[in-house]
């Protein structure tokens, strides 16, 4: 094996100026991330897909569970009766749920579908629990898959069915319930740009976008490398709308009966397409180093030497104890074809060492990011490799930030605003009267849905894009996944 | 609130001795660690349930991950097609599945099923990504629900759906997939062993008992306060049936076409109904600290007195900061009620701190397995604590081993084997010719099935219990749940 190896490797992921989509499947596919199932529109999550998935559901879980949330997990099944329950709701998912009719070898009574979205279940359940003010509020969490029968699919951007965690809560009060809501968007907020190292545009949906059976959804947005974008984590206020639906009071403190405010909110593994997307180029995928389930790779120079492999191993462990996700490459190939492999899976750092490099007592720290070599004392080895770590933590981030900015513009009208989407893709900022009939018309002529109405407002004009009509609210305008 | 309240929550829990079953479901119950659903024959995992499943999932996935297996997630759906493939896996699960017949608005072309298990996917898959040894081995498992349509069921014992873990390898030789089912094995008995101190059987089921489409299933046999046993983990050898089935060839070094042997093994919430049984006492729940969410609760003394609560958050931010899991009870409630809710939820330790305490710089220890108090001065709170609770976990072990070996019986005669079950119920060791037979007849006429055929075989008699026939293997029988 030698150079054609290594460049056979690269060549096979097809380069994202020509033809963006195929190199998502390519990057997808040879990194080993997931693959299709003999199971139409479902997919399988590979051992190397989910262990990022792992990464990103222990660090989630942790700052879930700092705020007071605990797991818990609710049936697979929904009875149609329960499903129906709430008007709003069932209307949106109805269209789109697997129905299990059939139950061993009789037809069941009441059909069920599988899960969606887990609300109706949490509301049951507690309808049972709630009785007293001292039962709130009640703040839960589950890890599970759900399904959504979609006619189209794209590996972790759209699948049958996909993995997620999903909140919901109960509380006394109105005001507590929307502070729940904000709280959680922050927590995915936080996490998409410190862990992730994606600059996440806060903001609220419209009416038009918003979640089925919700007073108001929030949501971040993250942009693509392609100027598309993608809604990577939303949270719902349902104020007391499914409390109604499904009679959950509780008695207050004046032994008033009153129904409970609720919320949910979820992230699910369409933000590992979102870490492909963000940060990936054409030698392949590349994972911001604080979800990485392999930080470092050790890749041995002339391994057969002796003393070579051993030293490897040696480094791995020190490592290791210093608490970095190490692995040594110890496989029969060359040196070139495992350098272009650990590129292409995306480990921020690669170690080199070789005869040489022992002798002077060093070795080579390569970034996945910059490709930026630096020669590192090994008595300083543990320090200088977790600040590297951290220096393309945040170097990762700043460029997915320039790229942010640099792919956000701002409209006044109409054409302008079809002219920027035609030419750069990215966000558009534009005024919004906020009636559905300019959403809709905006999305027929220029392709763009409204993202969200972001937090940090701008006036941008005085009137909507649209309709010319007195401007409501400035919207984030996209293409999106 | 006063002795009152305390009594009556201890009241709740009827006496093991006066109903088993009953006791069994008060626990659960009143521990809240599962509830039952709207959705029939389906359970919620309550965050306390969950909780000992987390700490579960914890250890377990360690020990599988030092081993080399790496985590996946396979479809929740099998197409009929795909469950047909092997001729005894199909029989033996077809008959307790659920079909999905809808997808949507409309009707499935093939009718898919909820996963029972899932041998068949994995297979699929291993058919696609395997094709030379030096893919070999594949060690993947997964954390997932699965469904089977049982028609009686009782929480965490048995339900349509349950939690588990599945573990799936594909292997270049025989002898390699027998050395991983064993290993496999010995993992679940030392966890059981160590970590919950239930005291494991191990063996190989019999032909009758073992899983289809295995060549060789082994258990770990477990026994309940009331004398049932409870099988607790199970490893199976496939040899290359499912690669017959399925087609999964790899060439081996001498660019050979070979059928890859593959392994199964799972372990699931059952576990928990385990540790309730095993280890439970009237007062309620009684977790082994190594597995309990919470190791020790603080229970303030005269709350309302300046200093107290001061004193008992900085006692556990003392022990957390020692990796003891630990909280302080700071309802609004009395002492006696608070020491009453702990041991029905079955903190292993409780500590009680009050103005007299702070006084003399001493604090409470109370064992929940003994009920036993020690003194211990706060400056040796963390050490004394820490060794409080192995000693804890050891005398759970020792006790269960005890209740084991003093109900384990031999038998040379149905009749005396028939009176030890009807007596003292229990585990039955007795000799067996191997034929399906004497296997059915014994379980006609003692109600006990074969539990395994233990690993340390002993010579208790010539000839097999029901027929007279030569003896071919020492079997552990037992009622079951």
């Amino acid at each position: 094996m030698g150079k054609d190896d290594n460049k056979k490797m690269v060549e096979d992921i097809t380069s994202m100026d020509v033809d963006f989509a195929q190199w998502y499947t390519d990057i997808v596919k040879k990194a080993e991330l997931c693959d299709y199932s003999s199971m139409k529109g479902c997919i399988i999550l590979e051992p190397a897909g989910f262990a990022i998935w792992e990464m990103i559901q222990q660090k989630l879980d942790k700052m879930f569970k700092d705020t007071g949330v605990v797991n818990c997990a609710m049936p697979l099944f929904i009875p149609e009766g329960l499903l129906q329950k709430e008007k709003d709701h069932v209307e949106g998912f109805a269209p789109e749920v697997a129905w299990v009719t059939q139950g061993g070898l009789e037809p069941l009574q009441e059909k069920c579908c599988v899960r969606p979205t887990s609300e109706t279940l949490f509301c049951d359940y507690y309808q049972k629990k709630i009785h007293s003010y001292r039962d709130l509020p009640k703040l839960q969490n589950q890890w599970c898959s759900v399904v959504r029968w979609e006619k189209t699919t794209r590996p972790f951007l759209r699948s049958r069915e996909f993995w997620w965690q999903e909140g919901h809560t109960a509380h006394a009060t109105a005001e507590e319930a929307q502070a729940r809501t904000e709280q959680m968007l922050n927590i995915y907020a936080d996490f998409c740009e410190k862990d992730l190292a994606i600059p996440a545009v806060k903001g609220q949906k419209t009416d038009k976008e918003k979640f089925a059976g919700a007073i108001a959804t929030y949501t971040i947005e993250a942009l693509m490398h392609d100027g598309q974008a993608l809604q990577s984590g939303t949270s719902h206020n349902f104020g007391d709308g499914f409390a109604r639906a499904f009679n959950i009071q509780y008695t207050d403190k004046d032994n008033q009966l009153r129904y409970v405010h609720q919320t949910s909110w979820g992230m699910s593994t369409r933000i590992i397409g979102a870490i492909i997307m963000v940060h990936g180029d054409n030698e392949g995928l590349k994972l911001p180093p604080h979800v990485a389930p392999t930080q470092v790779v050790i890749c041995p120079i002339m391994q057969q030497k002796p003393g070579v492999m051993e030293k490897a191993q040696e480094l791995c462990a020190k490592l290791s104890a210093a608490g970095i996700r190490v692995k040594v490459d110890d496989r029969d190939k060359t040196p070139g074809f495992k350098f272009a492999d650990s590129e292409m899976r995306g480990t921020p750092v690669r170690l080199e060492i070789g005869p040489r490099d022992i002798e002077n007592g060093e070795a080579v720290l390569v970034r996945r990011d910059t490709h930026e070599k630096v020669v590192v004392k090994l008595d300083e080895l543990e320090q200088k490799t977790a600040e590297l770590l951290e220096d393309i933590q945040n170097a990762m981030f700043e460029k997915a930030k320039a790229h942010l900015e640099s792919h956000t513009f701002s409209a006044v009208t109409i054409d302008e605003m079809e002219k920027i989407l035609d030419e750069n893709t990215g966000f558009v900022k534009a005024m919004w009267c906020g009636c559905r009939e300019c959403e809709d018309a905006i999305k027929e002529k220029t392709g763009a849905t409204s993202r969200c109405m972001p937090f940090n407002q701008e006036h941008i004009a005085d009137t909507c894009i649209n309709c010319g009509k007195p401007a409501q609210k400035m919207v984030y305008w996209g293409r999106a996944y």
